[in-house]
Order: C-alpha cells, then structure tokens, then sequence
C-alpha cells in the first residue's frame, strides 16, 4: 500500500483553476503525492485535463472516485470513499455497487483503496452532499475508527474537517485506537502551524482549499508536516 | 482465520428447542464447528444456554451477532452481520456502531470478524427484520460480491437463501469473482445431495432448519460436504 509512506499529500480540485507555474510550485513542492478530487463539478474532461498536467512530474497521482463519470484511467491509485457518518446507504455501498455492476470487470483492483470517510464540519459541501450527520460526540467519533479498523478493515480512515480546521484532540483519540488502518486528517490546513500539530496526531495530512487562497503558505505545509514526528504509537505495519 | 478450514457447519439457533439426545448427535457428527443465531427471540439467557450445552464438545462455537443484548462472552469466534443488500443504513453500520459505542473498548476485536451477507429469499426473516432488497439479478450479486471482497475487503461473504435452497448457479459466479473474501452458503439444505451442489461452489455450507425438522436427513449432510471437492479455483491461502 504505497500510500503508507505519505505523509504529505497535495489535494487537487478538478473544478478550480491552477495555471502552470503553479502546478509547477506544488508538484515541485517535495510532497509525497497529490490526490485528485472535489465534491461538486468534476468531470472526466477536468478531471483528464488535471492528470495530463500532473503527469509532467515524477509524483505519484491518485484520483478520489465521487463521481463515476470522472473515473479517467491512467492514475496511480483510486480512492474510494465510504462515508462512514452518512445517513444514506447511497453513499456507504449504492454508489459503489451501481459502479462496480458497470465496470467491475474493468476494475484495477490492485490500485484500488477504500477511504472510510467521517465529515465532522456541517457546512462542507462533502456532508451535504452525502448527507452526513456531523452532529457526533468524540465517542462517536471513536466508534466510527472502530468499525472501519476492525469490522470493515478499511486500509485508510479519511477524517474530514474540510473548510475548517479540526479538533485535533479527536483526532488523536481516533489514532490512538487504530490498528491496521491509515490514518488521513483534511480540513483548514493554512499554514506550517496547523499543518505540524495535524502531523503529530495523523498518518498523513492533506492540504487542498489553501493551495486556492494562499499558495506560499500552502507551500510551506511541506517541510513543516516532514519534519514533525508522529507522537501516536502505531502498532502498523508499513 | 479459523473458519477458513471450515467446509460444514450447522447453525443453531437459541429460540429453538434441542434436546440433550439431538445436541450429542450433532455435534458428534463430524461436523466443522456450530454457528449460534437467528432472527428473532434471540436473547442473552437463550443463547447462553446453547453454549453451555455445546460447551461439552470440543467443537467450536461461532456466535453471529445479530443483538447486542445477547452478545454472551466465552464463544471462540463472533461473526458480525453486514447485510449488503438492504435499504436501511441500521444494517450496515448503524447496529454496529451504536454497539461499539457501547461496548468497544471489551470487544475481543481478534475473535471477530465480519461476515457480508447477501439475502436472497424475500420470505425469510432475516429479509424482513433487514429490509433487504431481494429483488436482485445476477449481476447485483456478483457486483455485492466485488464490493465486499475488495472496496469493504470482508473476510466472509454469507449468501442467504435461508429457508429456500437458492440459485447455486448463482452462488458458483458469484464465487468466482471472490479473490480474498470467504464463502459461506446457507439455505434449504435438508440433505446430502443439496448439501453437495452447495459444496462444490462455496467454501463452507451451512445447515440450519433441517436439523429441526428432519435431523436425520441434516446429519447425512455431514458426510456429503466432506466428499465433495470445491471446483472453484481459489486464489485465496489459508
């Protein structure tokens, strides 16, 4: 599972703009890979254009599979998410089955991740769109870890805050009780600061909106998140 | 994984009545192991019961929880329902995480293990406490069979006909697509040459009513599953 050695990850949304010199400065940036995805208005077409500029560089690229029409071949890894807090069984196994009845037969299975996804910020358009109920207590949040380690044995655990910045306390419980899984923590990651305290508590961190609103900050994540080590004991295995 | 040894099981369930003469009979009948569950009226004291009386075989005991109220310590191996095909989230991580909310930090997590049922006799019970949609094709089948074994990477796979003996053509494709997961059968098997079909396409086939309603005939079963070769090529190891 090469994505055990991210501890870094640039998010990319095929439905905003980044010019050339920019990809140039993120992909140059010396984090570990980039993920391909959005919550609304991606497409294949943005979705090939992104991964033809991508391809210039020498990082390993994964697409986050939202949407079935922007599944473009050609990534490294697929990411599928699981939203583990929805109130819809759409998005915990529907979607996926309706997918998988088309393609299941076209599928690179090896270079396929399930993502157990807990939204914990309401007003991300993530938990409206998958109709997630982000009203959870820290236990809840614990119980969710649980399940998608031990039950489901999902290899990455995607713990969400998108649009604001965590309560990275709960978060570092959610590692502490983590067995095989991979940790992922996104959300309100602007800068070095936030970026070394999320890097303390989870596998990798994931740093996306920034890359939009405050490119050198955003850039700055880098070293900040690679030079904190994670504080959580981790019983995995790389 | 213990179970994966196993080619025959009977499934008890603690709402029905065994005597001491049909327990002995059973398990000295060469059988695998026991599950212990079922669908309704199953409670803390009936089920306990049951592994107390299955206790002076030195067989072993699976219990499928399927109520957390009767979740009774000292069984070897707990099977955690997932129904994929219903329509309610409560079957597919609502029971569960409000269970592990509660109960998370005693569960034995290496006795348990996930089994991916898939209920295809709309007359069953089991359909109707999950509100599972049994209106399926083949296809839908071994979509739910992918999806199991490698997005949600199950280590069981439970195909349910319970009470009707199923489409074992169905089954044998559905076992064909199957690269990790495990492969249980379970339905309308009341003797030796259903017990056999059902042998050569699952890895293990379960026995349930008929040991209520014609023992004899269930217990000829026995004989019958550990003569038949599976003919699916497996890329599973043990």
């Amino acid at each position: 599972m090469p994505f055990r050695r991210w501890r870094h990850v640039f998010k990319l949304d095929p439905d905003r703009t980044l010019d050339d010199a920019r990809i140039n400065r993120i992909c140059e940036s010396g984090t570990d890979a980039i993920i391909v995805g959005g919550s609304s208005g991606v497409n294949y077409d943005n979705t090939q254009q992104l991964l033809f500029d991508l391809r210039r560089y020498d990082l390993p690229c994964a697409l986050e599979v939202s949407n079935l029409d922007a599944a473009v071949p050609g990534f490294d890894l697929y990411f599928v998410p699981i939203v583990l807090n929805t109130q819809d069984t759409r998005w915990l196994i529907g979607e996926h089955h309706h997918g998988i009845k088309r393609f299941g037969e076209w599928i690179p299975w090896e270079k396929v991740y399930a993502e157990g996804y807990i939204i914990l910020n309401e007003e991300a358009e993530a938990a409206r769109v998958a109709n997630a109920n982000t009203d959870l207590s820290v236990g809840d949040v614990i119980a969710y870890t649980r399940l998608a380690d031990h039950i489901y044995r999902l290899p990455i655990i995607y713990i969400e805050y998108s649009g604001s910045y965590g309560n990275l306390d709960w978060v570092e419980q959610a590692a502490q009780v983590t067995d095989q899984a991979h940790l992922f923590y996104g959300g309100g990651i602007d800068g070095p600061d936030k970026a070394m305290r999320a890097a303390a508590v989870a596998d990798t961190v994931i740093v996306g909106n920034a890359l939009y609103d405050q490119l050198d900050a955003a850039l700055h994540t880098v070293a900040a998140v690679k030079c904190v080590k994670r504080t959580i004991q981790s019983r995995k295995a790389d």
